[in-house]
């Protein structure tokens, strides 16, 4: 084991953390979770250099690492898509206003704070400056999508004629806009990346299946890709997406206990296709109205990754959606020597390609950039490389490598737990060391997750308990209750407003009622989780 | 061989193709190249279900065929971008129009029309319409990006400051808007999908390296993948992107002899670092501007591959960038004997899956929609699948398929050319015909390309004859010049223009000039190509 170089690492000094009982371990991090929750989020954001302040009001730039995350999401998400039997088109950004007048419940809800295009070309004011050219403006404005269902239902009534015509199963990887008031990176900004399906069916049978189908979708890859443990459930009536006869979602626990939604799948019944024009002639000749659905997932899953694992050291990122799998860090000294170990390093990596992990090669990155060894290594332990290797002049005369796992980074002592292995030792063994890290922080978010749903509570009076004390983490509390709709569940909503509460979800697996509703004591009919959100 | 269906053929009857002799054969699309080769191009989009009309002002839908093309060329590009150590990121969508007037020459070119964002909310009118809220206005307008160099670069300011922050090789997939006054599907729309690159240097020498470097990248993905013959050169002063110091570009020839720019790189110099702000301290501790570069590809290359590689049956598409290369349609016809062709078909596709071609698996589909086995196979050949397999009752009892090959469609007596082939024979040589369609189709394009570049011009007036003739393909004629520039240059253009010609591109590979220039009678320093163009 090599000793820590303080210098390049940055960070805290902190001997709270329970596993490490009293010792005293200098954090990568300027923030730890504890400290600092919100702070802690936006500083994981930063040294992992996943995303930035653009300059453009609630829009980021997402830089390699982050973005890498996100190909790697897509990839993986997009693999499942299609293996469902959807086909990826693209529809435009731009959607005229007038689609927006037709969809009165659409207008109701979200679709208000919308960024509108009203005008076609720039010219000069005269005072060297720009301005819009009060000549050019649009006779009809332009909405830039925060939401396709309107653009994508109106080729949906195009495309569909016939019961032969069914189901249509598409999906578009796209950026949506909605303004935000208050932005938040990765969770909530003006502009945003996400894909969305939309399925038009013959039968509302075949469309709830196809709703819960990707709901499936969704939850399986968050737990086997993302390693995100979720809640997979149906929304109360009031948290259903606008126009939706049921919305269902995926709810993941953060560290600090608040829920976060990543990723949402609807069942929209006749809704859109009646107010899109959606209809078919069916085997016996009649006209009728498609079923529709829509479901999406977003880079808020980015955001949701940080608050689930990462540490006071940075990011770490389970090893199926990391851009890079294992770093190699030579420990070079500006000396001849150094070509040896660039050599060795080399070797490794090519030996570590040729290796199939999760069905795919694995992804090996040697890191020749100009900085020292001790820094790099920093670098990509705030980034959360799973595997990081170094290689000094010792490894190469002995065969040996360092390896560090990001998912177990400090010893019972404090210290840095670095392994110094056999070469070939390491490499037989690495696709399963990189399993191994994919379950362990797996298990470690799933273990939170259980640990962290109180089911004792029976009244009112003690699901306000339950979260009155200040603990760091409330966790979530799965109540009883009799699904009240209308103003009875608008009033529990507002109660629960009041405790900065929200209804997440009625899980699918729940066991079933026997008792009284939490909220309005009558006989119980489904569980629900109740709990802070983002 | 099969009999030909033609009610489910569609199309027109034509007995002047070349090839075929007097042969009269029943072409699937409804309008022939030589007819009008402008509705051929729309028929082949609409007939192949490339895309469509969206109802939003010149924007189209990419329905899953076009798509399933574009994620192809996605997927090989952006392999060779990452090859060459570039790392894929996000940028806003919005610019505020400050940044627009930072950069003067910026304004002076392509930068007016454009689609201007001004409001943030909708509301109700009071008449059950909606309006741009007045009290939500912007207080800066927000511009869509028609293309990145001034966020990028503003991130660029950020990243950089040292010599060891560089080069900067970063590539963004994402939508673009340019407010078209005319548009065409995939050549000229409104919104359209490309990748930008942007890259900073700490040299020119290394600056231009790497914009060349892009160049050849691109050169070699249009001809190895979309087997798309080009030339790349460097565009005249006049056809330089603004602020660009140079421009460079790669022309394919359509069929109908027009040029169509697939991709341009762009050396910038500093002036965009200096615009900007983007410095770095060098080695001896001296500020210096960056050398930057862009580079682009974008859906345009869509509508190249229909003009190079579609007729007037529809699209032909290289297997490279073919979503499905190998298509299965069983013959069936409602009987309880359709079980036996399902399986054998479904056998089939299992094996040609496990095939490798180009590097990857083989991708085969089993075409099991409802409709007749005739429709589908034309279906097919409209969408250009590289490979057609049909499977009827007596294949089955045989062992047998029958095969039809996209880039040989006929035989010589005007009769589709299905080969009935052994199962085993076909798998085992799938992989093989798949490269061999790939090279077919590359093959043809660069004769046409080659028969159609004249190099025989030796002054103004040939090349007005050149031109003057109403054949249908008049190709490219490639002349020595002087490379006048400024005053010179414009008026040459404008002579050209005239002709309704332009200059193309100074072909990187042309032959040494020597001989007098056929714009100005100044000795020849290079070579330039002249052409109609898109």
């Amino acid at each position: 084991m090599r000793n820590l170089c303080p210098p390049d690492k940055g960070g805290v000094t902190n001997s709270a953390r329970g596993a490490n009982g009293g010792v005293m371990i200098k954090h990568a991090l300027p923030v730890t979770r504890e400290a600092d929750f919100a702070a802690w989020y936006q500083s994981v954001i930063t040294e992992a250099d996943l995303a930035e302040e653009s300059g453009v009001r609630g829009c980021m730039v997402i830089r390699p690492w982050g973005y890498g995350i996100w190909e790697r999401i897509q990839r993986l998400l997009d693999d499942r898509i299609k293996a469902t039997g959807h086909e990826n088109c693209y529809f435009p950004l731009f959607i005229p206003l007038s689609y927006f007048e037709k969809e009165a419940e659409h207008v109701d809800g979200f679709a208000k704070e919308m960024a509108v295009v009203t005008h076609h070309r720039l010219v000069s004011d005269g005072k060297g400056g720009l301005i819009p050219d009060p000549t050019a403006k649009l006779e009809e404005p332009l909405v830039v999508r925060p939401t396709s269902e309107t653009v994508i239902g109106t080729a949906f009534a195009r495309w569909v004629q016939s019961w032969r015509d069914l189901p249509v199963l598409i999906n578009q990887w796209a950026n949506v806009v909605r303004w935000e008031m208050r932005t938040r990176m990765f969770l909530r900004t003006t502009e945003f990346l996400w894909q969305e399906g939309h399925t038009a069916h013959a039968t509302e049978a075949e469309a709830r299946e196809e709703t819960l189908k990707m709901l499936e979708v969704y939850r399986s890859f968050a737990e086997d890709c993302v390693a995100l443990p979720v809640v997979a459930g149906e929304k109360p009536e009031n948290e259903r997406f606008p126009g939706a006869v049921a919305t269902y979602s995926i709810e993941a626990m953060m560290q600090d206990g608040k829920a976060l939604q990543a990723g949402t799948s609807h069942f929209l019944g006749t809704n859109f296709a009646s107010a899109q024009n959606i209809r078919y002639q069916n085997a016996a000749g009649e006209l009728e109205l498609a079923q529709t659905t829509s479901w999406g997932m977003s880079t808020r899953m980015i955001g949701g990754l940080i608050m689930v694992h990462g540490d006071d050291d940075g990011l770490r990122v389970p090893p199926r959606i990391a851009p890079w799998q294992i770093i190699i860090v030579p420990m070079l000294r500006d000396v001849p020597e150094d070509a040896a170990i660039i050599d060795y390093c080399k070797r490794l990596q090519v030996e570590l390609a040729a290796l199939s992990a999760f069905g795919e090669p694995v992804r090996a990155l040697l890191d020749l950039k100009p900085a020292k060894a001790a820094t790099k290594r920093w670098g990509w332990v705030k980034k959360g490389a799973p595997i990081i290797v170094e290689v000094g002049g010792r490894d190469v005369s002995g065969e040996n490598v360092s390896v560090v796992r990001r998912d177990r980074l400090y010893r019972a002592d404090g210290k840095l737990d670095s392994a110094i292995l056999p070469l070939g030792e390491f490499v037989a063994g690495a696709a399963a060391l990189l399993a191994e890290v994919q379950a362990s922080l797996y298990t470690e978010a799933r273990a939170r997750l259980e640990a962290n749903i109180a089911r004792d509570v029976t009244d009112f009076a003690g699901l306000e308990r339950a979260f009155a004390d200040t603990v760091k983490n409330p966790g979530w509390v799965e109540v009883q209750w009799s699904k009240p709709t209308g103003d009875a569940l608008e009033k529990i909503v507002e109660r629960l407003k009041a405790l900065k509460l929200t209804l997440r979800n009625v899980p699918m697996d729940a066991v079933a009622a026997e008792g009284l509703c939490v909220f309005t004591g009558d006989a119980a009919l489904d569980h629900v989780l109740v709990g802070r959100s983002y």
